[in-house]
């Protein structure tokens, strides 16, 4: 009579694997199936900085400029970027690719962002680029951003980021930790 | 007998529902895993309203300024927001997060925008953000844009967002109300 | 005894199928699920061209202005865009909807962009809308970009976009080339 349980017990497995692998389950038990932590560098555009730069002002409201940074929490300020990404926490480390896009200062009464920008990476490790989406409420310690997209190596990859302010000097140079993980590999 | 036939009928079962929960179907067919109904306002801020407004002109183009909205059905202006969301209608409920991100008024001969923009949510029912983009062709009753991930309670979520302009005054207050669908919970 | 086997092997076909389907499988394997060629034009607006121009700059950094794009690769340019789509590389050809968004440049020694943007498509063919998001590497013959989500007959559709400049004249008029090719159909 064994022999005429297995496919049953084969279903139930099956069962749990699909499941699992995609929907039904408690959020706390979903491991990545890729991470990935990186750090990438700021150093935004003051008048003064034009060779060291990797972002701009590109983007103000009627009351500012761009040079500098708007009052009111920069309220209305749009970035774009172009920052180096390395794998550790120094600027001067060899970078492995560049974080391209924008961030927008998008609250007048405390300090968030709004982050869209993709990682292109070029190294022996990996070779293409992953999407973000997010709001960054700046002032908590750790922010989840959406990973919505990814190309060569990251072919169709969807998970979430946890970023972290690493380092913050003065409104010129900031660094951001990011720690990538997938939950859809193809 | 009996017995042997089961895994066979639960293979099938198996197979129509791993089918149906992903692809192959008619379009008509799927249901929400999960559908909330949102409200958000936007008060643009036209040079005399700096203590109300939710959003800020903050890129123009060359024939326009960033206190009044464009000639032109506003093409080409960038807007930021920081929107309070609520679960009816009014204007003076309590606000259950922000609307936070941009629109792009697109087009030079009607009415059209584009969005991309992050709902961020702190309520006891949920907690989380959502990241949506679409093209919005405001003069249509209702549009759709894309849900393409989420954080939190909206963990890896994808859907399909039906926004209607639910209210329009002039050109600083308008008020949207978001129907959104997610079709791929975690 | 033939038949109890089949539920067995019903089962690894069926393991089979939605492993395939899904994960697992070597990234070269994969095909996909819709495949739709397309291209659009964009003329940028210059001062002189108001009435054919489909696109213009909206955001530039400090050292620069809205009429011209700016020295050093155009870096910190923001152009909003609504440019028609067509079946092939005809400009005259009929249109079959829009591409509606944004790109910037976002690098100073080099061109390249950062595109986040909309097909808008309205034939008897396809009615719904695609969403795309990127690193575009302008100098590279080819370059892939995410398609994040999708509306109506593109219903939560995600893929690949692999882009080509097909055509360049001077800094008024590109043409690209987007082979779409969807991964995720439903």
């Amino acid at each position: 009579m064994g022999p005429k349980r297995t496919p049953i017990i084969l279903l139930l497995f099956m069962f749990l694997t699909v499941s699992s692998s995609h929907k039904y389950k408690n959020k706390k038990n979903y491991k990545p199936c890729k991470n990935l932590v990186l750090f990438f560098h700021d150093v935004v555009y003051n008048g003064q900085n034009a060779a060291n730069a990797t972002s701009a002002i590109v983007g103000a409201p009627e009351w500012a400029n761009r040079t500098i940074l708007a009052s009111d929490f920069h309220f209305g300020n749009i970035v774009v970027f172009d920052d180096p990404i390395t794998l550790d926490n120094n600027f001067h480390s060899p970078s492995i690719g560049r974080a391209q896009g924008q961030y927008i200062y998008d609250t007048k009464n405390t300090f968030t962002a709004w982050l869209a920008f993709s990682f292109v990476l070029n190294t022996t490790d990996y070779q293409g680029s992953i999407q973000f989406i997010g709001a960054d409420p700046i002032m908590i310690k750790t922010r989840d951003i959406s990973v919505v997209g990814g190309t060569g190596d990251f072919f169709m990859h969807r998970g979430v980021a946890t970023i972290m302010t690493d380092a913050f000097e003065g409104e010129v140079y900031f660094r951001l930790r990011v720690d990538i993980k997938f939950y859809e590999c193809w």
